[in-house]
């Protein structure tokens, strides 16, 4: 990453048609942007779904990003999640290698960080946590050192705070 | 879903470059396989991306997407994550409308299925939770006649059980 380039959360609203996702991604992929993180899931309206998109760069790319997806078709409405207007979590399943000796080392970690205990072998450890990136990367640093054996991670996805749903959220209101 | 269909999960390594999650949406847009959720993230291994893909369909329509996405240019391997094999888990954020009266009802079923509260307001709570999608769409009937003010959803990642990773594992052994 340059300097001037930061993460950048974007949420966007589509309607649940086959090929709208191949749009968005192909799209990233021709001008290329580089997504860090891809979710894509249902919403409260079963007509819409949402796709949480991370991607790096500077905040000119990022207004051409908006501009240029917000154009295609079947895509409603394409929102910037920022900071502290936002909630941004995502999941990782993480499986540790481990030892009789440092086994309860890894669980005291698992533990502070509030992580689940999903599967255990004689060798492993599997745990599941949620987080935001941060707290991601944290944990994941303090569980290098025992040896990462595999590793899944969903990407982000991310609501407003307070009570209103983004489609109720007016342009100017957001921006 | 017609009665011979069922929902598969796939774990797809692919190298880290631009293009490939084009590529591998763009086959099931095409083919008119559709997808009910994606998620895309970073392995153990830095230049190796994990896209895990749950799609609805029968079996041998399943045999062949594998065929057919491990042909893909930079797709190293495609898995099929079974259900007694496998730990899938997905993260749901959903704001519920709430009211004075029956907020503390709506906290007591959080803590039923261990959902967190991230954001509160007079009209709403926001909780976050991860399970299998069977827990997910429990807790989501039991929040419906709430109110689901906004739904966000991560998609399915999943790990096979045991202590190797699904690199390590040949296709006789797996299949």
């Amino acid at each position: 990453m340059n300097p001037t380039e930061k993460r950048y959360t974007l949420a966007i609203l589509v309607n649940n048609h086959p090929g709208v996702l191949m749009r968005v991604v192909a799209l990233f992929s021709r001008r290329g942007y580089n997504i860090d993180t891809l979710s894509v899931g249902e919403t409260e309206d079963e007509a819409i779904s949402r796709i949480t998109i991370v991607v790096t760069g500077d905040r000119a790319i990022v207004e051409q990003i908006k501009k240029q997806v917000e154009k295609l078709y079947d895509v409603k409405r394409v929102y910037e999640m920022t900071r502290h207007a936002s909630l941004q979590r995502e999941l990782v399943m993480v499986k540790v290698a481990t030892t009789a000796q440092n086994r309860s080392q890894v669980i005291e970690l698992a533990q502070i960080f509030k992580a689940k205990i999903s599967d255990v072998t004689e060798t492993t450890l599997t745990l599941e946590l949620t987080g935001s990136l941060d707290k991601l990367q944290s944990f994941l640093d303090l569980m290098r050192p025992f040896g990462i054996v595999e590793l899944a991670r969903t990407g982000i996805t991310a609501l407003e705070r307070g009570s209103r749903p983004l489609s109720s959220i007016g342009y100017n209101e957001h921006e």
